[in-house]
């Protein structure tokens, strides 16, 4: 790394790889033959159904990390790392992530397979189709769209009121001209016309159902649950309403059996569901923690952007539906973003600033403090960078022995599993313990109550306020009995607080709830503190363009 | 059949069967185990590099019918049926068919897997996502959309007129509501407003590409030659100015694969590509078709609707583009369908009705004719149905004897292979013998002399009006030099002319022409005779109300 050779791209060491066929895989797995069903040579799904549990008691190991900067923490990359080394050490591990989108991949950037020597392959399928459970995902979506405004064409029996249609259609793509459209147009043969819009996929409430159903049937009554609009009255109409909850689970069966992959160094991987971390909660789905639970006695996932999101919702959402619970958390921080935090510019990053990244470490520490008013221990990942001083290093690790914080430095992206030794070793140590899990609200407390919780209990702040819309919507949901389910917090994931340029550990800051979604499918309430793009765009020089096929049919311009 | 006891849907025929694993069939095939990528237990994909091709001397046999009526033909299903019965006669039989698109059915209805005991399986995964193609060609095709929006708004180098876009995007789902919309509202940060409009999937010229392209490279050159619309100058602006064909052909690279699966007794499938027949040229692919090649020695295959659509885009656009002929060419027809041509009602076709029939087999004559006119001998597969009368069978057998036309009965439906054994042996007796196939026109010659042999000397017409649209258009083709390309008539389906009504062999009508639409990438002009649907609207009543999965997860309302 430090020669002037130009360093392979993840694509690159993907494709070196010398993977191994996804049968041996599932044979490493201890998944049953029958079980397996490939899809080409090195994917496969699992019928979960055919999966024996082999006890209850396998670990969950989530990774998260500090509020995400522009200099890049290595998440995904330490989640894929951490399992290599505890396979290397000989434990039945897993590693559950979530399936990338087509749209950031053509966007900006390759997906979330890892990255270096820490990737779960075959990297260019795993971003490009998979086994088409994105599709699935969106064909359901639209498909409801259409059967919506089929229903008010052929007479709208229900009387749904077409200016309150809440049910948007979706593309898995960056398409920021898709975001306000006008559909219906041309005269009588040709629809209502209304205005519309289309989200990317990963933000469907069916993806968020996918993610939380428990089995086949709970995913059906989720879907039969979910609320597409109003009528003209102001009555919720129901998925079950339009009788279509039946079709849209024949069209999601195939696709809600999880997807079994490999890391680069042949650990077993399932990769399943990716929901957004903002209005969803981003996490893969509980279909797949369990069905590796069954497997491996450790399975090590991650969530969405920093604890603050990604774990609370990991917590309060998934574990409390999945009725499991963590056992230990892995905090992913850098020098170069704590030092972000400190106030550094991300041009100036390379070099050292140990005052900066001192005052950086603010982060830090709170996230550390999230995890455990959870009643876990947390285990800090400090991922190494190659600009990265030993004062640095050894500056947050004073720091860590100060506060008697367990910290474990990690190299996967250079070292793969190897790189992760040391964290896999207090990751063990960690699970050995029974620790003190709870979430953090019950959901029969009020909604006030509940966000209150969030604000000041994981954030930081001094309290919440409502926006006049907000308090309207409390009292609508409250009518409908809609109250007493969790909250999913749509945020910035850059500050700990609503205002994405309080970075560090911001305090006294009030949140405001400007909207409540309620999103009975997926079974939480979305609170909005601003406005959340559900539908990217594209940059001026989309990544598609460097884009292509070598002439022996293989992936080129993938990061 | 006779008793009162209901018979088996196709669903239930299909579930029942004891399916081979795609492994099993790839032997049976002779596909070598490299060139095998499993998809489940019984689909797979065929990698058509790693296939030798045993020699070029394989026949293709094309299975079309008469004019398509409500009364219904059973094309697909003699399709597959007479490559069983070849399969059972000992002959080296596959059979290469269309995938079926998800917006019918989950419209009206069951996809395009055949009927009865004459299917392709795995019925229900066939009909519901299959192995992902369309939904990496709507990828493809709106991935290019939004590349194309999002250049406009990055500051439109190309100076593309969003007034003449000529690119829709697309969603494999029948939605009315999307045949006309405005996209790009919501102030400048969301893009140009424009006028836009969706298509189904199967409509999209990249499915054209994908089914007329010959290699993946061939394909990335077709989807290059794309024209999206047109600059402020008129200009034309293609895919390859944009600079993403690249990205395309990823998106399509593993999609580009054959699929590989069986009949219900056992007989290898290819199922592969399926673009609108009036549109575009309405067969599977030349890929699928040469990789049958390849294998069999025999390739049975099918076009959409009648001869003087599907079977003239066979000859004339699929066969000359992939330097094939058909060696026999089998014409469907049914009692009940010749006595609509007739001028019976739907409604009393029970009813026995020899002079009705007399009269309605003017169609199928025509359709005679026209297949002998590609220097090619046809034979009428006489496709049974229940309230066939012995007299009315007996008139078309004679009627053929008198005409020198060679014709077998087929029972499929109901006997599988074994009912079109006598249609087989026909087949085996014609490919014997070398054919005179020609294509009809030369593709120098002037779109005006193009049209007019194709209405003259296939639909019987007395010649050809060009509306002014159509003529100025003419002006600007050749302008660019885009005619000498062939000709795709998009027609009404129900009529041997252009107009719906006009059953059994109407004579001395002129067809008009009212508007050309060039499409580069498929590498045909498309002549609209009407208002073609791009996108077909839902029933009252759709299919998907009455689908599901049943508790051990199966899926249940397919037909």
């Amino acid at each position: 790394m430090m020669t002037t050779v130009k360093p392979l791209t993840d694509l690159e060491i993907a494709m070196q790889a010398e993977l191994r066929p996804i049968t041996e895989i599932a044979k490493v797995a201890g998944i049953p033959e029958e079980a397996l069903e490939q899809y080409g040579k090195y994917k496969g799904k699992i019928d979960p159904n055919l999966i024996a549990p082999q006890g209850d008691d396998a670990k969950v190991v989530l990774v998260t990390a500090i509020s995400p900067t522009p200099a890049g923490e290595g998440k995904s990359t330490v989640t894929v790392g951490l399992a290599d080394a505890l396979h290397q050490l000989d434990q039945k591990v897993m590693v559950a992530l979530r399936e990338p989108s087509l749209g950031p991949v053509m966007g900006i950037k390759g997906g979330a397979a890892g990255g270096g020597h820490a990737q779960v392959v075959p990297m260019e399928d795993i971003n490009l189709h998979f086994t088409g459970d994105l599709h699935a995902i969106s064909t359901a979506n639209n498909a409801l769209a259409a059967i919506i405004d089929n229903h008010i064409h052929q007479g709208n029996a229900l009387q749904i009121d077409p200016r309150r249609i809440i049910w948007k259609r979706v593309v898995d793509l960056n398409d920021r001209a898709l975001r306000n459209v006008v559909v219906g147009l041309g005269g009588p043969a040709q629809g209502m016309p209304r205005e519309d819009g289309f989200d990317i996929t990963v933000a469907s409430e069916i993806m968020a159902v996918f993610c939380l159903a428990t089995s086949l049937t709970d995913l059906q009554e989720r879907l039969a649950n979910i609320v597409i609009g109003y009528t003209f009255e102001k009555e919720p109409v129901f998925v079950r309403d339009l009788q279509v909850e039946g079709a849209l689970t024949l069209l999601l069966k195939e696709a809600f059996k999880p997807n079994l992959v490999q890391t680069l160094e042949g650990t077993p991987a399932i990769i399943h569901g990716g929901p957004f971390a903002n209005i969803a909660h981003g996490c893969n789905s509980i279909m797949a923690t369990q069905t590796a639970r069954k497997l491996a006695d450790i399975v090590v996932t991650e969530a969405g952007f920093g604890s603050d999101l990604g774990a609370e919702k990991f917590m309060n959402i998934k574990a409390r539906m999945g009725q499991f619970k963590p056992s230990a958390v892995v905090v992913v921080a850098t020098i170069r973003a704590l030092k972000m935090h400190g106030g550094i510019a991300k041009s100036d990053l390379a070099q050292e600033n140990v005052a900066a990244l001192q005052q950086g470490m603010a982060n830090l520490a709170k996230h550390v403090d999230i995890i455990r008013t959870f009643g876990v221990e947390p285990i800090i990942a400090l991922n190494r960078f190659i600009t990265d001083t030993e004062a640095e290093l050894q500056a947050v690790l004073d720091w860590c022995a100060t506060e008697n914080i367990r910290i474990a430095r990690t190299n996967v992206w250079e070292q793969g599993g190897e790189g992760g030794i040391a964290l896999a070793q207090q990751v063990l140590q960690v699970i050995e313990q029974e620790n003190e899990f709870h979430v953090l609200y019950d959901v029969t407390e009020s909604i006030e109550q509940k966000v209150t919780t969030i604000v000041q209990r994981i954030y930081g702040g001094a309290g919440v306020q409502f926006g006049e819309k907000a308090k309207k919507q409390i009292q609508q949901i409250e009518q409908y009995g809609w109250d007493i389910l969790p909250i999913c917090m749509a945020k910035t994931q850059y500050s700990l607080s609503d205002q994405p340029q309080l970075l560090g550990r911001p305090e006294g800051f009030t949140v405001t709830i400007r909207e409540i979604i309620p999103k009975l499918g997926a079974g939480f309430l979305v609170c909005l503190t601003g406005d959340i793009l559900t539908m990217p765009g594209l940059p001026k020089q989309p990544a598609a363009l460097h884009m292509g096929v070598t002439a022996d049919g293989k992936a080129k311009g993938l990061f």
